[in-house]
């Protein structure tokens, strides 16, 4: 039997990254007939009573983990972040408008580019680029101008591993966050953001849906401004906002497992629990690296290290290729350093077993031991 | 076991639809681990050699399915048909250029609509709307403007359930097509088009994932007019085409599902036996109208009949809503009409086995014996 496999197997990898085992049980075991009614979620009608059910369940689990407001929407769109870097400027930044864009790491230099390559005016409302990404700037460092149509950040920057741990901010303008790699990660406020995306394929769910948090009230500019700009129906969030995410086909088993993935959460204990157990995966990986006397280099400053993605190199670069190797052959799949800049990546969200961190853990022990 | 909540479930859904049982098993089987590697699909790396594999099966097999010659791409994107409304004209049309549109139903007229609200120029290169769509045009009543950038089809109408069964046009245009709804169901002259898109979830996969085959000389064109219209990354072909479908996280397990579904398809027999079998399907439901002495009155006249999506009604309103009523009862499924037109609508895509369009015509015969 394929469960077999996976014994002696830690998944890693940043994304699309592990799943829970107990949802990928309850998807193996309702694969063929969905709630008694014997067809596949992967075959089912979005016009459905069956799939309603299934994206309330998506849904609600969302808005009960977070605890979303009613005055924000919950969208199930596709197209990744990189189609959200397109649409959020083209729907909120008025003509002859600006937005300004946190800079903390590539995906955030992305969002801030696409911004300018669809011909809207972005400007930088902090960058911490010159100290090579190492740290997340202070609240004070950022930059707010009264005529912006809000300010972007990144909340966990998955390539050089650091993550934003002072959220709360006081801003004069709406706030936009990218929280692809850690939301659901830990509680948040969703009340502080106008506009929360994130593709599903790190904490949520599979490749292939992205999740929007939008506030209703932003939504009728977001029309105007889009019908002005004569944007393409699917770029338009009121019309999917007005088809509950249902204007076209949505991807339905995607969304399924949302659901699924949502649930699990919630039992686990909802976002508290899971804020304890990735601080304490993350105190294990970086207990290594603080412990190990220079052998593990942390790549970013302590305060901002990301407990969702810790990473890491070796000053000698045969050894840390070796580090590569062998953890591989250990079953530690998914380490290598993202390819614009190598090293070690040690990708840990919501779904990656405390006991994966502890082996990987043993496993940095004794292999610094070995090759020190 | 759940396989047995389908015994006696006939799925006629309109999409997303019925996959092949031999598919859901293989799913299912493998849902834990992928080829022994001990990941699921679910949860793989878009950048792994897995899914360069899985990836290149899903290629594989459609090119061998319908003979893609090498001068064209196959692209596995997201946002389904409707967003290709607006990526065909804003990629394809120059800036002052115009495309022709056939319109033979309500997907061919939110293209033509899609062009126009993104504010390019979109002419009517035929129309049946004024005969209720109730037959396809014949190719001599297409106009072909030298000028135009292209002329769109639909080579298969879902809603009024008309088809294409003349192709092989002689344009001197490019000839774009939205097969959404009967690709792969029979064979196809890949080379006759310049652009072919479909959304997976009737013949070819699960919702989620939008196949498109492009001519590759065709996208250097598509380049510079994307960048001189300032498009976004997402919508640009030539980005998706440079990057092998990964400039961004593709949605990897519905494109691991188009590969399971073209590899059973190919050992079906391929697309001639695809064709032999959705005829004999599309003979038995409308046999039953053609022997119904009017009972059953067809939609569409007979020469444009879709072998996908058969459509009929019943003269009295009463009857015909208790025979929605009887046939969801007996375990016909997603038999209504879609909801603009009402009436009875079977489809029958690739994977609707014979056997359940035989159960449907001796209810369809024994139910008219009892009601006329």
């Amino acid at each position: 039997m394929a469960w077999e496999d996976r014994q002696g197997v830690y998944n890693f990898n940043p994304g699309p990254a592990a799943l829970p085992e107990a949802v990928l049980r309850r998807a193996q075991e309702e694969l063929p007939s969905y709630a008694g009614g014997g067809l596949s979620v992967l075959e089912m009608s979005h016009r459905s009573q069956a799939y309603d059910e299934i994206q309330a369940r998506a849904q609600n689990g969302l808005r009960r983990l977070l605890g979303i407001p009613d005055t924000h929407r919950v969208l199930f769109l596709q197209g990744g972040a990189s189609l959200q870097f397109a649409m959020v400027p083209l729907n909120f930044i008025p003509e002859g408008g600006a937005a300004g864009y946190v800079l903390t790491g590539s995906w955030s230099e992305k969002a801030y580019q696409e911004a300018e390559r669809v011909g809207l005016r972005a400007a930088v409302a902090a960058s911490t680029k010159e100290a090579g990404y190492r740290r997340i700037p202070d609240w004070s460092e950022v930059r707010d101008e009264p005529d912006w149509a809000y300010v972007h950040i990144t909340t966990n920057n998955t390539i050089v591993g650091s993550q934003w741990h002072h959220l709360h901010p006081s801003l004069s303008v709406p706030l936009v966050a990218d929280m692809s790699s850690d939301i659901c990660s830990r509680p948040v406020r969703v009340e502080d953001y106008h506009l929360i995306y994130a593709g599903a394929q790190k904490n949520i769910g599979p490749a292939g849906v992205t999740v929007v948090i939008v506030r209703e009230d932003w939504l009728g500019q977001a029309e105007e401004i889009a019908k002005a700009r004569r944007l393409p129906t699917m770029l338009r969030y009121a019309v999917h906002a007005k088809n509950d995410s249902r204007y076209n086909t949505p991807p339905v088993f995607a969304v399924y497992l949302v659901a699924l993935v949502a649930e699990w959460t919630l039992e686990q204990g909802g976002l508290s629990a899971m804020e304890a157990r990735n601080r304490e995966k993350a105190d294990l990986i970086y207990g290594a690296l603080d412990e190990s006397d220079g052998f593990y280099q942390g790549v970013v400053e302590p305060g901002s290290r990301s407990w969702m993605n810790a990473t890491f190199r070796i000053a000698d670069p045969d050894v840390e290729k070796r580090f590569l190797e062998e953890a591989r052959a250990k079953g530690f799949l998914g380490l290598a350093g993202h390819r614009s800049v190598g090293g070690v990546r040690v990708s840990m969200y919501n779904a990656v077993p405390v006991e994966a961190c502890a082996k990987l853990r043993e496993f940095m022990d004794d292999f610094r031991r070995r090759h020190r």
